[in-house]
Parts: C-alpha cells; structure tokens; sequence
C-alpha cells in the first residue's frame, strides 16, 4: 500500500507507527563504546549513528541509496500579496532543479544524493485558504498519495524539501492552526517580505484560521484547509517512510510544519525523522521545539529546496563513516580511561 | 622562509599579517547576487564562500588540494594527573591515526582532505608547566617551524587538529595567561575527567599562572611556558598559512588555544580562520568569544583530532560548490524578487 486512497487511509497510518529496531541500536552502542575514542566524544554523531541503525535495522547502517525529493507547488493564497516572488517562480525554479542549476543540485551532489522533483499541478494553484479549503479531499488525497509514492523501500536516507511561492504563509497558518498561537507567533519573511509584508502576513494568516475555525480539527483537515498539494505530498511522504522504517532527513520551516498537525495527535510521528537544519525564518524554532525535535546545523539559511537537509546529510554520512570504518581499542591497541 | 630560525621571526610573522584579496572578494559577491536564489538566503554558505574567495584570491575558490595537520605532543604536566587517560595514549592514537583507524581517518577521507600526522618529540614530554617553563626556547621555536613546515603553497585548505594527554590543561593555562580569568573559568572534563578532576585542574593551571606571573607578557613566552609542541606547531602552521593566504579550519578547544596569545597582540589573526566547531569543553565557547569566531557546527563533539574541522570541512565543500554551480538568474531565465 503506497497510496492513501481515503481519509481512513491517512488516519491509520498516523495511528500504527513504525518503532525502531531496537536490538540493532543496541547493538550499534555496543559497538560505539569499542571505539577508539573517549565514550561521547563524538557527540551527536554517535546518536545520528544509533538512530540510523535503529531505523535501518543495521549494527553499521548505510549511507545509499539516499534520495532528496523536492515537491512543488503552487498557492491561490499568493492573491493576498504575500510573496515578494511572482508565482511563476515556481515553476521556473522547477526547470532550474531539472536542468541542474539550483542550490539543492550543487548540495544533493556534494551529499552524494539522488535528486527527484515532484511538481504537483503547478498549472492548477490550491484554492486562496482565506476563502476557503486549499483543497479539496480528493485533492489533498493525491498529494499525500504523490509523497508517498516518492518513497521506496530500502532507501537508507529520504531527504525531504520544497518549493511553492507563498507556502510559507500556508506553513504558518498549518502551525498556528495546529499548536496555537497568533498568526505573527507564526510568520517571517519568507524569501524576503519586508517588515510590512510580515505583518500582512500575520493578517492574511489570522483571516485563514478565522475562516475555518469552525471545521473538525483533525490533522486531514488542517492539511487540506490550510496547506498546499507540496506540504501534504511531504507529510505523505513521511508516513510512507515510517511504514518503511525509511529514516527522514528535514529541511526547513515549510518542509516541517507538514508534520504539525500530524504531531498534535501523533506526537511519536517525528521518532524517524531528523531536522537537518534551524532556517532563519523565525517559526522554525518555535516548530522545532514543539515538536521536539533539535536542528543539526543552524547557519541562517533560508531557502528551502531541501537545501539545508542536503547540507546535514553530509553530517550523517560522516556520522556513519566514523562509526562505520573506526577501529575498536582492542584492534589498535589503545588503552582506555584509567 | 618557511621556519621560525629565531623569536624575531616568530613576532616579525605575527606583526606583518597579510590580507585578503578584496578584489576577489568582490567579484563573489557579485557572483552570490545573480545566483537563482533570494540574496541572503543560503546564509553563512555565502559568507565562507566570500571567504575563501578573498584568501585563495580566487572568484570561484576551490577546495582542492585540501589537506588535515594533527600535531601530537606530550605533555609533563600530566605528572599533576589531570588526565584521566595515560601518556602513552598519545603515542597509541599516532600509530592509530597512521593505520587508519581512528575518527579523524574516517571524517578526513569523507571530507575529500589528506591526513598528514606530524608527531613532536613523543618521547621527550615538555616539562611540568608548574615547576617550569614547558619549553625552553630551542624547542618552542622547533615546534612553531615544525608546524609551519607541514604548510605548503597552494593549499585550498588547512584543516587543524591535536593530539597530546593532558593538553586541554595546557590549552586552558594558555587562555588565562592570554585573556585573564582563574583556572575554573577555562578547564573543563577534557576526554572525561569527573567534577574532582575539573576542579584538581583548575587548581593545576592556578599554579602554572602563578609559576610564570613575572615572566614576560608575550605570545612566544607564553606559548613556550604553558604551551606545548602540538598547540606550537599549530600556531606556526597558523602563521604560515597566513602568509601564504591559506585559510584555514580550526578545531576545538585545544586547537583554537593556540591561537590566544597571538590574538592578545594581533587580534586580525583570526582573520583567515574559520572555527569549525564549538566543542563540548565549556572553555571553547569562552575562547571563541575572546577571539571573534563564530563556529560552524556545534554538535556536542569533545574529541579532538581535527575531527570537528574536519567535519565542518563538508559545510566549506557544500558552500563552495553551490557558489561555484548554481546556475545565475539570466541563465535559468528565473525572474528577480518583485
């Protein structure tokens, strides 16, 4: 089953989670403590390792096949004036992504990475979620069901990003729908709104929440409401890589706040799920925190396309070399602490 | 020159620090503001490239031939027991890092950087930093041109680690002989002392301080008094990449201690410097404070070996080959912010 043919479908996978195997991350620190280093002096390159083996089910987890997946969509929200981008940027950045000339190619290749791009009907935008749902169900259905056909079994690593102009203002009202909060707890300025432009934002946002705050607050709902086809595709994706025990590398505050309304009935959704990357937009940290999960790098990059989940997947990859090719105390001879 | 013949050389190096080519600088920067991404959006990814476009005097800085030093030494001090591992650990993790084994091997090699071991008179420890100068001026000297000797022309990148038992002890004498503070404000469990240890020390560095208070304030003397080979030799390699516009990665605490009685007299030494990462040992924060470094990663490693700058490496990588491959607005016919 890769498709979620309905909502019962969605709601399902959300309530039968995956866990990790345990007995290989066992086994993994097992072998952490034989190497020749001070017990976690690595830091969080000897968790990234046991996480690594406790989703993969390996003592010395894999690095390939890794994949990126970029999915992009187009918002009716842009109507309201929040993006300093035109909405055809989308679809001009999706042929730079194919053609090779975007960041998330030079840092998917750096990574050692495969690169797939998912543009989801960027000739039909979601409805303007002021007005009314983004989308509708079985729109929203066949985005959750594009993510999760982006996933295959077996892939060591599944790296998620996004490009869509205004989803940064469908993020926001996804989180302040789902933990609360005024649409400016929840806002910034995206790929460069000015100060005005962010408290328009807010207003657009507070005007999304109002108008459906009468709605069932189930996390199809939210999605559907307040979202975008890239967003649902994404938290798809995350679910079908927890069915597959697929680890899952975030990249910034659009591609996380797929998880939020997820996390309010599901909080264990993130076990599988690492965030590559802090963003300079200033929700992120607030997603982040609540939904516990800590940023591998925080370099004040603001981008999307996946690109800072590319960049830590370096981290992982060095994360599993180390505790990969190390050699045990007993095989170098090197005494232990006194 | 490429040797440290007297103590006049060693301060006419730190007097005549060179520069970083502006016109390179600047024609990156132009290069960052037609690349198809918001300005500012890929963070401090476009700050390293600037960076090292400005030291390698290149508009397209490149990150090869990239090579990591780890100077080892030993150190007398360790007669106090501030330790918890044998002296003779050092000279187990050279042979170690020379088969191949240890973490430094493994983030190295992932990192696309050659491995260079430089091991410093391991049977001759410096001497007791409490009871005495650590070195006389002959071997301080030897150790500056020894590390200036591992430095070559042309390198893209210096990646910097250590290795030497007891040397956070000497690296935190450094830091308050140079910036001030009691011991307590600078030593830290190194590779896994307990809360006695730490506070034994503290005690230890007071002493030293108090053992070398009426010699003179400068950054030979007070390398070659609470110093030791291994952080001398990393300020002769800082040196000499500095005056051959080879810019540089630091590591850790230790690492980055090396560079505190140079910085007293010569604050722009930082200038080709990256810190690679803010390690577990709470001096390091401390330090890169006083220095005007912001680290890259910070990632709770307290290993030492290079190992942070090595993984940081991989950012420097990632940053050059976005600046380097990312296709320009006009080319990807990807319209500008509206």
């Amino acid at each position: 089953m890769s498709a979620f043919q309905d909502i019962a479908a969605f709601d399902a996978a959300l309530a039968n989670l995956t866990r990790a195997d345990a007995a290989a991350t066992s086994a993994a620190r097992a072998r952490q403590a034989e190497l020749t280093k001070p017990a976690g002096s690595l830091g969080r390159l000897e968790a990234i390792a046991l996480f690594m083996a406790g989703w993969q089910g390996r003592e010395r987890p894999l690095m390939a096949p890794a994949r990126a997946v970029i999915f992009a969509g187009n918002h009716g929200v842009v109507a309201q004036g929040v993006s300093a981008y035109p909405a055809s940027v989308t679809r001009a950045m999706v042929a730079n992504f194919e053609s090779g000339g975007a960041a998330i190619n030079a840092l998917a290749n750096v990574a050692g990475l495969d690169l797939k791009v998912v543009a989801l009907d960027l000739d039909r935008p979601t409805a303007d979620c002021t007005k009314g749902p983004a989308m509708n169900e079985a729109e929203c259905l066949a985005a959750l069901s594009a993510g999760a056909a982006a996933v295959d079994p077996g892939l060591a690593l599944l790296v998620l990003g996004e490009m869509g102009i205004g989803n940064s203002t469908a993020a926001a009202a996804l989180c302040a729908r789902s933990f609360g909060g005024a649409g400016s707890d929840w806002v910034g300025p995206g790929t460069g709104v000015d100060n005005a432009g962010v408290t328009h934002k807010a207003a657009v946002v507070e005007r999304a929440l109002a108008r459906h705050a009468a709605a069932p607050m189930t996390p199809f709902e939210t999605l559907r409401r307040v979202g975008g086809r890239e967003i649902a595709a994404i938290a798809g994706a995350i679910l079908r890589a927890r069915q597959l025990r697929v680890p899952v590398l975030l990249d910034g505050f659009i591609c996380c706040s797929a998880l939020a309304p997820l996390a309010v009935v599901a909080p264990a959704i993130v076990d599988h799920c690492l965030a590559g990357h802090v963003s300079a937009e200033p929700g992120h940290r607030r997603l982040l925190d609540r939904l516990g999960l800590d940023p591998l790098l925080a370099l004040d990059m603001r981008l999307g396309e996946g690109s800072g989940a590319a960049l830590a997947a370096g981290i992982v990859r060095a994360a599993l070399a180390a505790h990969a090719r190390m050699a045990t105390f007993a095989q170098a001879n090197v005494a232990t602490a006194g």
